[in-house]
């Protein structure tokens, strides 16, 4: 178990290299370390109990629910034969030991976000989202029928680990401000809290982008150490309470565009199981990929009523001139990636292939149709 | 067994009051009346070998696909506990019987789309999708996360049916063409096949609205009984061939923004199932729910870029007060149905409130993510 002084500098050198979703992770990383092994005990020889370790604290909204759920949908669909038992970051292993509790087969499974694994495997972020990328039922449509995850399972071979798809929070938002954003010389010296290739193109725009825990960015915007922030989207963000403390509120979330989830599983487990088994966990992530997007669709969309009419938040569009910049940055950013690179060029050229042509479809189909509806 | 004749008569009574998904089934509704009993006898006490009844031609590619892999998901998690044989439209009753046959219990399972049963439950034309309403993100999110999925059961609770989303399309093409439309004079006098209240809103608009099999759609255009159809999309769209005889493929559909296909089973039989069979068979659902839109989303792109690249098709967008047209007489017919119906305006009211605070949302997340992407 890792103390709270190695975890803090184990944080201060990962922040570095991990995108956005991982400040939610910081909130309970290194919270409680004690271990606990109920459940571990086979009750007969054939039933399975199998322990999940998550990047998130236990229960998040959101997020931290999609292990859950795959745990109690695998029990059920199983009627007992498999028991899984999730741990909240910090209860086992620290937020950002997942991927090696997984792969080293201390613990079975794991629920995390692919872009945390950046500086071990880069071309993970990928099975994240990348800034400009694809929408979440695009991403779905690439890994699921576009070649996607064949390629993501080979990349993740190596480490003895088998992912899944297992959950999406929808296009996030841009973040908090206290200051607006006319122009691109709004953006100078903007200090924000902004992690991973969005924080890499806050930087080239001019920008100075921070690395903060979840839990201090309330008090960080409030005492004005930094200008701005983003976090995840309604849901999630306001009951972080942001609204009390900056004015105003941006979009849209050019950097996590539809942000996937991923189930871990140690490679050599999971060939031990029997057929029905991996068959009923691939089905509950599946099932759990969609509803985990429906529950942020739905309560996003409630959270942003409370956001606007209770807390007069003011809801701010970034100019175009500002998005198309960042958006040539963030081109150049994955170009330079790709180059360096042979893994991530071959999966960055498959997403970029079927990037170009769904979203030559989207807009004579669905975008069209919103276009239409929304006029 | 209905014979041809009957059917016939049959398909003329339902073909006014159905909407636009319809027009598949009818390709092989009569096509084979044969009974196949096979997979009936129960091995053992323990087993389920239940049948499932579809509206869609057998193996049709998309639609006809998702009761296919939900009998796949459940034979394999329930490790052969549950054997699901699928018929499709005509083997043991017709695409239009599915609704009676899970109803009185002739069959355990019926696969399809709620709009086809307007005529008995008028409500049901939510569940699948209507003019200007929610994607395919959208009316998922409704469903299950938004008081969708209870209405829903209710609504059929005096049909003995329990129903379960089960597929989707997503946003649909408005369609094929051999005429311009360049401006609302153009819609007066347009023979064009588009059922449900696409075609009554057709109809208010000055066009023709004109029931065909799917079958005989390729003929009609090219001999110019009709100046349009409507199908699907691009995927389903180009082994029809209609881009050997349509000159304009328009777009946005309007008609038909994220058509949800349902899962029905008879109430009684699904009471009598252990609780991990209802798991099972409800996870695979949702798991074939996106399956089936990743499905049409990897495959719709590929088949555009066939279809405009080596076909040479003209895609058109419908001009902008053509829309509106449609879109303000979509609205009248809505809410006219509403009022005629008490059950109808209960489910109208729950889907038009939670279509207000998503199309909100939508605005400030996903939307304005993907025209920052793509302009």
């Amino acid at each position: 178990m890792v103390g709270n002084g190695l975890c803090k500098i184990r944080e201060n050198i990962m922040i570095k290299k991990y995108s956005s979703l991982l400040m939610i992770v910081l909130i309970t990383a290194c919270g409680n370390s004690e271990v606990n092994h109920s459940n571990t005990n086979q009750i007969e020889e054939k039933t399975y109990n199998w322990r999940l370790v998550t990047a998130w604290p236990k229960n998040y909204p959101g997020l931290g629910m999609a292990p859950e759920r795959i745990a109690r949908l695998v029990e059920e669909m199983s009627d007992g034969q498999m028991k899984i038992t999730v741990y909240g970051a910090g209860e086992q292993v620290p937020a950002f030991g997942v991927f090696d509790a997984v792969s080293s087969g201390s613990h079975q499974m794991g629920h995390s976000g692919g872009y945390f694994w950046k500086g071990k495997v880069p071309a993970a972020q990928f099975f994240t989202g990348v800034p400009f990328g694809l929408t979440a039922d695009e991403i779905n449509a690439w890994t699921n029928r576009g070649g996607g995850l064949e390629l993501w399972r080979e990349i993740y071979e190596p480490f003895n680990i088998y992912p899944i798809p297992a959950g999406n929070t929808g296009t996030q938002m841009f973040g908090w401000f206290n200051k607006e954003i006319n122009s691109l010389d709004d953006v100078k010296g903007l200090k924000m809290r902004i992690p991973g290739i969005g924080g890499e193109v806050l930087k080239r725009a001019g920008g100075i982008p921070v690395t903060l825990p979840g839990g201090e960015l309330f008090t960080a915007l409030q005492t004005g150490v930094i200008d701005a922030t983003e976090w995840v989207g309604p849901y999630n963000d306001l009951t972080f309470g942001f609204q009390q403390t900056a004015k105003y509120y941006y979009y849209p979330g050019w950097h996590e565009p539809g942000s996937m989830l991923e189930l871990l599983i140690n490679k050599d487990e999971w060939n031990s199981l029997p057929n029905h088994l991996q068959v009923i966990i691939e089905t509950a992530a599946k099932a759990v990929n969609q509803d985990i997007l429906d529950e942020y669709t739905a309560r996003n969309n409630k959270a942003l009523r409370e956001l606007v009419d209770v807390h007069g938040v003011q809801l701010r569009k970034l100019p175009d001139d500002v998005i198309a910049e960042f958006k040539s940055i963030a081109h150049n950013i994955l170009e330079e990636n790709a180059a360096k690179d042979e893994t991530v060029n071959k999966v960055y050229q498959s997403y970029l292939s079927f990037k170009n042509e769904v979203t030559e479809y989207h807009k004579v189909s669905e975008d069209a149709f919103v276009e239409a509806r929304n006029n």
